[in-house]
C-alpha cells in the first residue's frame, strides 16, 4: 500500500507495516497533534503523530539504504531484518506519546502499575512515575502489536524493537550482529540521535505545517553522505566531512525551530495553564496504566474534558481566552527576574512566569557517557582520521550558552495595568 | 495582528476581525476539520474550517482590491465599508458548519426551533430542517460576533453581512449602493460564486494539505485580471479574456479535486458508515437547535460520543474498521449495478452501495433563474461585447456530463468471499 | 556522481552516464535554452535542455522501474541492458536540437551532406532538409558518444540506443526481446509517447522555472500505476484505471501551458521576427552539416550574431524591440481574419499576423498508423478488458476541436495608429 | 505592467519602470548570469541578474512600505518621491556587472577612461582601475536610463538614485530630507547593507534556482518587523527584538550558501582557470571604457570568445574540461598548505591553489567607520534602550573567525598520479 504524505510523497507500506498501522493503538496517533497548543499560534500546524511516525519510519529506511549500501552483510536476510527492525522502531518510536504535550506526563500513574513484562525481567526500578516512552516500551513488546510483529516477520521478535527505541534495555545483541560487527549502536543512532531519522522528518513536516522555512534541512545531501565507523567491533553513525556545513545547518534549523516556534508565547502560556489544571485539588483528568484504556486518551478526549470542567484553567484553555505576555526578556539577569516578580506581588496581580531554555544539542555536555558518538570522516584528505562529530565542526562550542527566554504572562483584563506599571516602575 | 498561514503567508488581521475570531463561536471551527474523513485517505489533511475561513477573508480582501482598483467610489468611507462587509461574510461563511461533513446535517433540528430573526422578519417558510447555513446566519445575525461587528464597525450591520452569504436574503440595497449601482451582486459573488474566493482558497488548501497538485490554480493570473461588468445598474463579476483558459483551469482543478480526493473511496465508506449510524434508531447523536449549545458540537465530540456508543457502526468508525471496496465502476449502466446488487443478495452478503457523482458545475444548467451572472470582457478586441462566461467559453458543454463512480463496499471480513463470487459470476 | 535538480533532487549518475555528459557535444545544450525565447514572457524561464535531457534520463529510469518491478526478466543483465538502453535514449534524445527553437530548422542543410551511416544502411529518402531529430541520430550513432557508449556498456550498442529514439529505424528486434516477448514498443513509448518521461519532466520543469502551476501533475501516481500490456507479443505501455483521471489532468496541464506559456505572444512574436530574418536574403546564419562544427552553433552563438549584422529584424530581437500585438482573436471565422488583413493591407501598415494552433493530442487522429497504444487496465472489475486508453477516456473527444489564437503585430510606432485605425473600423 | 517570478510572484511594474527595463543597458543583463560558474556544479542556477534586479526593486518597496507603513511624512508627494528613488537604485544596483563574474574586473580599463561626470564633479582620485560598481554609477547617471529616470518621474534626479546605491558620493541631502529628517541612511540601507533587498531576494532565489534550502530565509517576518530609528536627525534601519533569532537565521543562511554553493570546488576552479586566460599575454577579452560598447560586453559574448581562442585556460573552459580537487582542507593550518605546495612542485605536477575565505560579515568589524548601523528596538521592554544589532545578537561574536577552504586542483589527467603521491607522502 502507498501513503501519501506532503513531505515525502508516496510512502510505501508492507503488509506487516499497514497491519501495524491498522491498529487502534496506532491510529490513535491521528488524535494525539504532533505540535500540541502550536495550532494556536501557527494555524496549520494540525498534523498529527500518525504521519509523522509513518515519515520517521520512511526516512529510517532511506537512512539504512545509504549508510549500507555497499556494506557486505553475510547474507539479504541479516540485511533485511536490520533494516525491518530499525523501521518499526522509527514507526513506533512515539506510540506511546500522551495528549497534546509533555505536560500530561505529570498525570501518569506508578511506573509499576503498567505491568512491563521486559522491565519486570530485567530488574529495573519501577517506583518512579511512567513517562510517555514507558508506554511506547509497553505497546511495543506487550500488545496487538508485538503480536502482530511476530506474525507478519518471522525474525523478528518485538523487543529486540524495543531496544532500538531504548537504548538502555538489556538483550541477547548478537540479533544486532553479523560478521563479529554489532551493528545496535548504528540502528539506535539512526532512531534517536542528534542526527536521526525523527529530526529529518519533524523539521520539514512542522515547517511545512506551519509556512515557516526555519526548519528546512538539506536532507538530501545528509542522507548520501552518512556512512558507519567501526569502534571495537560496534558500528556508530559516521558523516563525510564534505556535509559537515549541513549538519551545522541542521543543528541550527532546529535549534531556530524551538526559538520562534516551540517557545512561541502562545504555545507555552496554554501548556503553563494546562499545568497549572492538572495540578490543581480539583483536578479529575488521571491517565490509566492499563493500556487498553489509555488508547482512549487522545487530543480530543483532553480538550472534551477540558470543556466540560469548572476549573478556570480549564476554561481559559477551552475558552481561548489564555494570559496575555506582558513582559518577554531574553538571556537576562535572574536579579531582573525577581524584580518584575517582586512588582507584580506588590500590585497582587497574579501572573504566569514561564523560562523557556534551549541548548543546541543536549549530547553535548561534559558527561563522557553521553557522547554523541557520531563520527567524521574525510573522503579527501587521506592523512585525516575519523574524529567525533563534536571536535570536528566548532558549532557546539559556539552555541555552548544556552538561549533562555522568560516572559510573564497576566489575565487579559490585567494586561493594562500591567503595562502601565511596568512602563513606571523601573524593573 | 499577524497569522501565519502555509498557504498565503502573512493574513493581517485589523482589531475588529481579531475580536470576531477569538470569540468560542469561531473558535470552534479549529476543531471542524476542512475535509472531513479525508484525513483517512490523505493522512496531512489534518487541516480546519478555522484557518480556512481566515485565508478566504483574505482572499476576498485581494479579489476586492483587484476588482475596484480603479473604480471610482463617490467616498473612501464606501470603499472601506463594502471591503469590510464582503471580508467579514467571508470570514463567518462557515460558521454554522456541523461535524466532520454534511451528513451530519440530518440530525439538525427543525429549523424554526433556531429562532432566526432575520428570517421570522422575512415570512419565510420554516417547517423544513435546518441545514448549516441556517446556523451561519444564525450566528452572523445573532450571537455575540453580531455583536462585535457592530461594536468594531460601526458603519456595518450584521444583518448586511448575512446578506452576502445569502443571497436570497432582502435587504434595503441601498447599503450596497453608490452613484446609483448596486454592488450586492458581485459582492455576493465574491463570497459565493463559480469563481469565488472560498474555492480560491481550499483548492490551493486542500492540494497543499494533501499533498498532491490538482487544485493548485492561476490565483495570481484570475486575480489580476477580475473586473467588474455593470447589467441595469447591478454590479457583476467580469473576467479580462486573456484569463478564461486560467478560468478553464481553475474549473477543471476543482473537478479533479473530486474524482481524486473528495470521492477518495474511503472518505466515501466513512460517510456512508455515519449515515448508517445517524439514521440507526439507536443513534443518540443530535445536534441542539441553541446555538449556544451548538458551539460543543464538533467533530472532537463527535468522535468522542462514536467511541463512546455500542452502535456496530459506530465502532467501525471509531475503531478503524471500515468496510472495503469490493467494486467500482465508472460511468457504468444502471443494468450492470443493479445485477450486481442482485448477486450480493443473492449471497446474502451486506454491502454499501455508494454513487459518487460530480458535474464540472451546479450552475451550469437550463435553469435561467440559476444562471452564474459572470461576464468576459475582451480587452483586446475592440468590437467584442461582454458575453456571460458560460458562452465565452466552451469547458461547460465539454463537460456537460456528469462523472459517476458506483462503488460496492463490503466488510473486511467478507472482502475475500466477495472477490471470489465476482470472479465467478459475470456481471 | 550526483546532480541536484530543483525538480527531481539529487539524481545519481553512473561513470557512463557521466562520461557522456562530459563530452562537448552534451555539455552544448547548456547553451540551449528549453524555452527559447519564453524567457522574454517569464525571466525565470532560462533552464536549459542539458538539465532537462538528464530529468528525463532520471524519469525513465523511475518509470521502467516501476512498469518492470515485478516483471520476471530470464535475466538481471537483461533487465539491466533494457533499463539502460532506454536510459540513454532518454538522455540523448534532445542533443541534436538546433539553437533557440524549431524556427532554425530552415537554415539546416540537406539530409544527405550529415552523412549518417545508418540512414544509408536503411536506405533511406535523404533527398529532404535535415531537421534537429536527424542531428540527433547522428550524434548518437556515429560521434565521440557512440564510442563511449559501447565502451562503458558493452553489451549495448549505439545503434539500439538510436531506435529507441527514432521507432521507425529498423533494427534486429532479438536484441529488444526476452522470452518471447519484444520491448521495444514499451521503450519507445517511454521516451516518446502520450506519456513519456519527456512531457513528465518538461511539464513541472517549466512550471517550476516559469513559476506557474499550469504543468504540475501527479506524477508519482501515474508512474506508480504504470504497467504493461501485451498484444501479439509485444509489449504496450498501460495504465491502471485508478489513474486515468490523472492521466486526463497530465493532458489538459499539457494542453495549457502550450496556452499559457509556449503561445505567449511574446515568444510568438520573437519566433516570427526570427523567421523573417532567417528567410531574408542577407541573412548570413546556416547551421553546418558537419556534426563538429554545429556543436559550436548554440543560442549564445545566435544572438551573439543577431546583434553583429545590420538586418532590422535581427536588430529588433537584439534589441528587444518586438513588434506590439494589436489584435489578438480566439477560435474566429477566417472571414473576420481576411477582414484585418484588409484593413492592414488598405493602410499600408505593415504587420506580423500569427496564428497558434493547438490540440489536445498529435496521436489522437483518423490515422490508424499512428494510434497510441497505450492501455487501461482495471485492476478491479475482473470483467472489464484493456482497453485503448482513446477509449477508456472521454478526453480526446471532448477536446477534439483545436484551439486557435489568432494575432496581429505591429511596430511599437505604429501601434496607436492601429488602434485607433480599429476601433474605427469594424472587422 | 505585471511581470511573473517564481520568488515574488507577480510584480507590478509602472510605466517609468518599464521602460527603464526596456532599454538595452537593462535587457543586457539578460545574459549576465546571477551565479557565474556555478550552473557547472547546479545546473538549475542559470538565472539572470535581469530577474533577480527586478526582484531586488520589488522587495526595496515592500520593504519601504513595511517600514514606512505609519510615518507621517509631511505629504504623501515626498512618500512616494523617496519610495520610488529607493526602488530604482535597487532596479539599477547591478547594471554595471560585468560578464561571469568579478574575474573580469581585472580587464576593465582605467576608470578615468569611463568618463563619469559625477565623479568628475567631486574631485574624486580616478587613477585606479574600474570596477562593476563604477559602470553602476555610469549607466544610472549618464546613459539612456538617467533621462528616462528624468522623464518618466520629473520629481527625481538621477544623480539621487546613484547615491543610493554609493554611499560615498556626495549631494545635496535636503532630497531626502522631511521635517528634519534625512532619510538618506536608511534608504541606502535598503539597497545595501548586512539587512537589504538585494539579499532578501537573491538568498531565496539561489536557492530555488540550485534546488536546495541554506538561503531560505524568514523575509515576512523580518520585513514586518523592520522599522527606523533616528539618531543625531538621521533614520536608521532598525529590527523589532521579536525578529532577531530570524535576522541571525537571515545571516546563517548567507553563510551558508557561501559554503556550500558560492565556495563550490567546480565553480571556484573555473574562477581560477578564467584567471589565468585573463593573466596571460595572449589574452585578447578586454572590457571597454565605452558605455555604449560595454553593454555588448555579456556573459554569452566571453563564452563566444573563449571558444574561438587558443589559449589552454580558454579552452578548458570552453570545452569543460576542468581541473579537478586532489585535496581539499578545512581551516588547516599555513603550514600544511606549504608542505603540499612543496610536494606538488618536488613532483612538478601543476597544481591550482584556491583559498576560499568567508566570514559571516563584511560589516563586523574593528573599524567604526564600517559600523553597520542597524539597530535593535524592543517593543515589550519598556525600559530597554535601542542598541547597535551587532551587540544585540551574539551571532557576530560566535561566527567571529572566517572559515578557510583550501583547494588543490590538477588536470585531469594528472589526477590518478596526484592522489598516489599524496596517499604515500605524508603532509
Amino acid at each position: 500500500m502507498e501513503i501519501r504524505d506532503p513531505i515525502h510523497g508516496s510512502i510505501q507500506l508492507n503488509d506487516g507495516e499497514v497491519a501495524i498501522i491498522d491498529t487502534i493503538e496506532f491510529q490513535r496517533l491521528r488524535e494525539i497533534k504532533q505540535l500540541g497548543f502550536s495550532e494556536f499560534s501557527f494555524p496549520g500546524a494540525t498534523h498529527n503523530r500518525f504521519i509523522h511516525s509513518i515519515g520517521v519510519s520512511h526516512v529510517a529506511g532511506q537512512v539504512f539504504d545509504s549508510i549500507f549500501r555497499a556494506y557486505p552483510f553475510s547474507k539479504t536476510s541479516v540485511r533485511n531484518r536490520l533494516r525491518q527492525t530499525v523501521k518499526l522502531a522509527a514507526l513506533l518510536h512515539d506510540i506511546g506519546h500522551g495528549p497534546l504535550s509533555h505536560t500530561t506526563e505529570q498525570v501518569m500513574p506508578q511506573l509499576k502499575k503498567l505491568n512491563i513484562k521486559i522491565y519486570d525481567e530485567q530488574g529495573m526500578d519501577q517506583s518512579r512515575q511512567a513517562n510517555h516512552e514507558d508506554y511506547t516500551i509497553k505497546f511495543v513488546t506487550d500488545s496487538t502489536i508485538s503480536k502482530l510483529i511476530e506474525t507478519h516477520f518471522p525474525d523478528i521478535n518485538a523487543n529486540y524493537v524495543a531496544c532500538l527505541v531504548d537504548k538502555n534495555l538489556k538483550c541477547d545483541e548478537s540479533y544486532f550482529t553479523d560478521g563479529n560487527i554489532n551493528f545496535r549502536p548504528i540502528l539506535s543512532q539512526i532512531v534517536s540521535s542528534e542526527l536521526d531519522a525523527d529530526r529529518m522528518d519533524y523539521l520539514e513536516r512542522d515547517s511545512y505545517f506551519c509556512g515557516i522555512n526555519y526548519g528546512k534541512i538539506d536532507k538530501d545531501w545528509l542522507q548520501q553522505n552518512l556512512t558507519l565507523h567501526i569502534v571495537n567491533s560496534k558500528a556508530f553513525l559516521a558523516l563525510n566531512r564534505r556535509a559537515l556545513y549541513a549538519f551545522d545547518d541542521f543543528l541550527i534549523s532546529r535549534h531556530n525551530m524551538y526559538l520562534m516556534v516551540y517557545f512561541h508565547h502562545k504555545s507555552i502560556v496554554y501548556e503553563e495553564m494546562l499545568n497549572r489544571y492538572l495540578t490543581s485539588p480539583d483536578c479529575k483528568f488521571i491517565l490509566p496504566a492499563d493500556a487498553s484504556d489509555y488508547v482512549d486518551y487522545t487530543d480530543y478526549k483532553l480538550y472534551e474534558h477540558l470543556d466540560s470542567v469548572d476549573n478556570p484553567w480549564a476554561q481559559r484553555i477551552a475558552q481561548r481566552r489564555p494570559y496575555r505576555v506582558a513582559l518577554e526578556l531574553h538571556n537576562q539577569e535572574p536579579q531582573r527576574i525577581e524584580n518584575i516578580q517582586k512588582i507584580f506581588d506588590k500590585h497582587e496581580i497574579d501572573s504566569i512566569y514561564a523560562s523557556s531554555n534551549v541548548r543546541l544539542s543536549k549530547y553535548h555536555s561534559g558527561n563522557p557517557e553521553d557522547r554523541m558518538n557520531i563520527f567524521v570522516v574525510d573522503q579527501y584528505d587521506r592523512w585525516d582520521k575519523p574524529s567525533p562529530v563534536n571536535q570536528a565542526t566548532q558549532i557546539f562550542q559556539k552555541y555552548e550558552d544556552a538561549r533562555i527566554i522568560d516572559r510573564f504572562y497576566v489575565a487579559p483584563e490585567k494586561y493594562d495595568l500591567a503595562k502601565k506599571i511596568f512602563s513606571e516602575e523601573k524593573y
